[in-house]
């Protein structure tokens, strides 16, 4: 495994231009030379908070090369990949790859119920297809599939999936992966999760929406749990959740762009059919915003 | 409203070489021809029998371009569009449209929750960008999205949303639309329901995946509703449901596959990662076919 | 089987006095004998329109009594027996047989999930001994006990299981048992599938809350499909579902209830904790009652 | 609040002699006593670990009042209640109390979909009938009743309701509580949590089937997370998952009682309906029975 990946990696939001369907590329860039000054690990674009599901294939490409050139290098890019089928994962990931992406979070998306030899055999042939690092995903609330613990096992034997994302928001389930897995593959915490809990079961780090905009306090959660002062990051987790939780009452991509809209970054609105959030929600981000800042 | 849709309109499997992606189109063409030979009254590809969400953008424009050519404009052509985006929407319609399909049935999806008023507008935005007819299509279960009465009557107001498709299964919702709706929208059975009686409550026909294999029977059963043989009809029903019922037991689009293999069509295995079904479901169908030909 | 269970058969609901909790039996009484006159075929006291989980023994006991004496042996009283374990079944309808019943409907609740095998084990149990006829009832989404078209052939073995109530709404599901148990077991519509479909399946009647209130559209439906009349049968049926669909919007039983208090039943409140309608919802059933008068 | 509910508090299986039903008192004293010998801070009778919904009226009591005995006011004894209405658990609770009880776990349930202020409305009045104190119960996925933050914040007005139990495995919600209510409410884990982290948070215990079996396991870790020694804590409680895991692998109550039987309680089989786990079951559960006393 060349490069770590680890700590705080915010999924990044993705602002398209309404008339033109363009990339906002400056704005993108901004973002991400902040996000680095305030000490991210790394950058994903194209989750669900960047609305991978809503973008064009353009949209997709010019939104991985403006983020990997912005960051210069200076932490790992790994953006989502969404697939029905390893063709067309494999597709994507080639062109990242050439864009210069460290790695990849994988969706399996799946209209017909698959086996476990199904999901197993999708990753096998897309982790033996490419080179880069290969971060499974599970959120089988979305998704209608579920990485089980023994399907985590097996795929974490190919020599480029050595990490794993969960989205269940069930910490319970983490051990009993960790407590059969080892050290054999890496755990990311997704936003459901508490990630001070994720990262004393020995997780690597979080990966989230809400990381956009509490960066600083994102990366001093990180740090407190690093150097295991326990106490310390639980009140710095308190705090933080008392923003994740309000996150989570809406519609997650359109919370981070208002949010990243009142602090000054022009991401305009979520792309539609999606609407932005009513003058309520607007407020209730603005609040939160406010006392985080104090 | 130029072209009347109605009656047995089979679902279309996608037949594809699997060792080059290639379309197989000399297959599809004996297929259709067949089917128009057996009296059916549409043919709709790229459906979730025609394995929609795993197939190129390539892969879908040279099926339908197939289909149409097959046809030779006896019966409307109605292919599948499955979106997240308008955007993404118009843009498979409008190449739809150029190729001579009559109509599209919609399959609105969405990762996140989308309020009544996002669906609508989607809808709504879709239809007016376009000249052909649009089936609105409701299967809740798998796209998360619901269209409720009151939705599909606002539609309903668009001059060319005149058709409506369930798959919930749960016939007296029907009931409650057409008591709302009359005749403002015409409604198609799927494949959960028991397409005589969405016939006898005014539906205008089936639109299904197991009419590919048993189209003669399904026309039948079509003809006697139309006749108002209810007790004939009746019969003609539990014969043909009872074959309906088993390709609910596995994935429709592998089943369907699978009874063509068997009925001689050389429509090769489901798209990766979907995988061929075992020895034991391809002998249940097979029995299926056999008893049905008695 | 000595009794013949058929037809239209309402489920009563408790009326209970609030500030004793004695059961009111004269209002109980005249709605018995006032169904009665208008051609009801069966009486199904303790039902979930009966809000049977929410009373005690003794009114239990009371309403059972008091419905048969009111009943005069005419037509079949058949009480609901909802239960964790056969021991607890077996002692209700042992109380319930000693006051008359001609049988039963059991609802096996359940905390853990149950196998096929203690399914089955438990309605046998129950049904050797006792010597009632036993009607099975099957709502997966409330009781957690799926009773799939397996177990009930199963059950139909015993010589006093011999009619079965479903009230998933999945009409398909029903022709699927009807095509396996022929006529091995006899199939009773409930609230939430259209009751003509089911007759015209050959199912034998409707168990239902609604037709407390419409008893007389509902003997006339029944009586319509006794005669093949589908087509007239089909028009009777649309209207009730107007009113039949309304009462699926609020909790049933408070539903039942205050279409009743306005038919001028002094029949009461439901019972704590569950609240009366609010006005609005009362305005809703009344507007229904006046329009299915007309 | 005159008693402290906290710590190790054990759910009791009920032990019941096969062919009489009565209770094997002695065996629940023998149990009971080593419990108290190995530490535990509280017992609870009549949990789901207790099949409390498999139990009769006398059988409960006769349960209440041995636990009671042998527990010789060492530690204080709360049983389970489960009821639809606020009659049906003030009648349960006054007997509890007369036994000697010191408070009550209440579980809700209900047929009907309960409002916000019928759910209020049931604890506020069963809490003020009744003297001893209150822990409130949420099991959403099993009692259809949600106690959200908000009924919870509310209920804790009262003064013998102090006590809050969860059971949803989604610990970041437990936060979201804890930021809103602070010290209004003791918060339990329960068996699906990771009962070190809820400790983290505030919790003041675990009340779980498991305990029965690791009583000196679980207070060990209890010990440790009171201490705020949580590295230790951490690997007390992944050994001590690993075990608890499989508990949920199959029915909890068949699980325990198994467990038991190992370590030679004669504490029978489940109550039937419920059959004994399978002999392959039984290995798995001795296997891990073998590994913890190591």
């Amino acid at each position: 495994m060349s490069v770590d990946f680890h700590g705080i990696i915010p999924y990044l939001v993705s602002p398209i231009d309404k008339s033109t369907g363009n990339v906002k590329t400056e704005t993108l860039t901004k973002l991400v030379k902040d996000l680095l000054a305030k000490g991210v690990h790394g950058l994903s674009p194209l989750g669900s908070t960047g609305e991978v599901h809503y973008l064009t294939s353009n949209q997709k490409s010019e939104i991985v090369r403006t983020v990997i050139e912005a960051a210069e290098g200076k932490v790992p890019v790994i953006p989502g990949v969404t697939a029905y089928t390893p063709t067309e994962a494999i597709e994507q990931i080639n062109n990242y790859e050439k864009l210069g992406a460290d790695g990849v979070v994988i969706i399996l998306e799946t209209y017909f119920t698959l086996s476990k030899k199904e999901i197993q055999d999708f990753f096998k042939t897309v982790a033996r297809s490419v080179s880069c690092q290969i971060v499974l995903y599970n959120n089988p609330k979305f998704s209608s599939v579920d990485l089980t613990p023994e399907i985590i096992l097996k795929l974490a034997q190919e020599p480029n999936i050595n990490y794993f994302k969960d989205a269940t928001g069930n910490t319970g389930r983490l051990l009993s992966i960790i407590n059969q897995a080892g050290n054999q593959i890496k755990i990311f915490s997704a936003s459901a999760h508490i990630p001070l809990f994720v990262m004393q079961l020995g997780g690597v780090g979080w990966m989230a929406g809400p990381a956009c905009i509490f960066p600083e306090q994102s990366v001093y959660l990180y740090n407190l749990a690093s150097l295991g002062r326990w106490e310390e990051a639980l009140e710095a987790q308190k705090q933080l959740w008392s923003a994740n939780e309000i996150f989570q009452k809406y519609n997650l991509a359109s919370c981070i762009k208002t949010g990243l809209e009142i602090q000054g970054y022009d991401v305009g609105d979520p792309i539609p059919p999606l609407k932005p959030l009513d003058k309520d929600a607007i407020d209730v981000i603005r609040n939160i915003l406010n006392r985080a800042s104090l």
